[in-house]
């Protein structure tokens, strides 16, 4: 048995985690899931039947994690010989980030795209505040830093960067230089493309089958 | 000058980060904030101009943290004596539920009191599903854990379980046994009344001048 059982569906935001298992070089095996047909095996380990969900088979311990966010960073932490965790004058960085993305900017690309509008007086309430301050802050650090931690490719590009692949591609997110800047750096990754070709792969054999 | 400096305003979600420093035990001054004037210190470290914002004077080099949940960890991260942070067996329950937490629930909870229904069609985008699906999964949890991480008290709990302390106070979530029994365990540590003591003697001399 692999380390990992990966439960997935190709067309979804298992494309974040399967890009974050390559990078990391993690021993593990796929489970495809059939949204509308669940696995009992998904629903015992999440009940919220929700895809991606990983599986840590270690040693006598099963383990189970969800929530795109925490299942790449996982895998930094069961991984650390690839290099994805952060070094210690990382970890601010690393962190503010990667809990931006999983929060704020999540959120507020959700809004912006169910057309949500906070009201002015309850601004306080939504920690977003609004889209564009949300982006006009990633704009500034991404305008002057490469990376999440800045030089370095870490494990929050995977889950940051992966926010801006998607919210560029579906037009979730408006087009701007750092941005786009940012996602090249990312897709001309050897891992990235290795992990887009196995899922698009998937894609074309259910289209086929 | 103290290890950290923390940018609050005692009526914020503030409470949970303060919460945090005194469980970690940090050396921290308090730079108190008028969100009707805010600070130039503020408006530098932080473009989106929030509190809490937390900052790290560590030796030579100076790191911003921003977002609730990544300060928490940061400060779990930069004080192990502390024993918050999660051991091997317990790393993915902690991320799990502290991104469940940061991302799911806090955008449940945020539609909710918004008024905010995601149409049936688009469930996939929004990864929450329903506060009530969201709800159900933790309360699962909590009713047979007593812990994000199960038996012990870790760093993610003063974030998952600050959501639970304001939401029942403030009726965004509703009662249910497993989580007053989890606001009783929480808000009955000495750290959480130290906290919430200095932010109510603050909120007093605001008050008073």
């Amino acid at each position: 048995m692999a380390d990992f059982t990966f439960f997935t569906q190709p067309m979804s935001r298992g494309q974040i985690v399967r890009w974050a298992l390559q990078e990391a070089g993690a021993d593990y095996e796929t489970e495809l899931v059939d949204l509308s047909n669940k696995p009992r095996g998904l629903l015992d380990v999440n009940p919220m039947a929700k895809v991606p969900v990983l599986v840590h088979h270690d040693g006598d311990h099963v383990h189970v994690v969800t929530e795109c966010a925490a299942i790449c960073h996982y895998l930094a932490e069961t991984h650390p010989e690839s290099g994805l965790l952060p070094e210690r004058h990382e970890k601010a960085d690393y962190f503010r980030w990667l809990f931006f993305a999983a929060g704020p900017l999540e959120q507020a690309v959700v809004a912006g795209a169910m057309g949500w509008e906070v009201p002015e007086e309850r601004r306080g309430m939504a920690g977003f505040g609004s889209l564009d301050l949300t982006l006009d802050t990633l704009d500034q650090w991404l305008s002057s830093h490469d990376h999440a931690c800045g030089a370095r490719f870490t494990m929050a590009d995977v889950y940051l960067g992966s926010q801006f692949i998607w919210g560029l591609r579906f037009g979730t997110i408006g087009e701007r230089a750092s941005f786009r800047a940012y996602v090249d750096r990312l897709t001309a990754r050897e891992r990235y493309r290795e992990a887009t070709q196995i899922d698009q792969k998937l894609i074309a054999a259910a289209q086929a089958g």
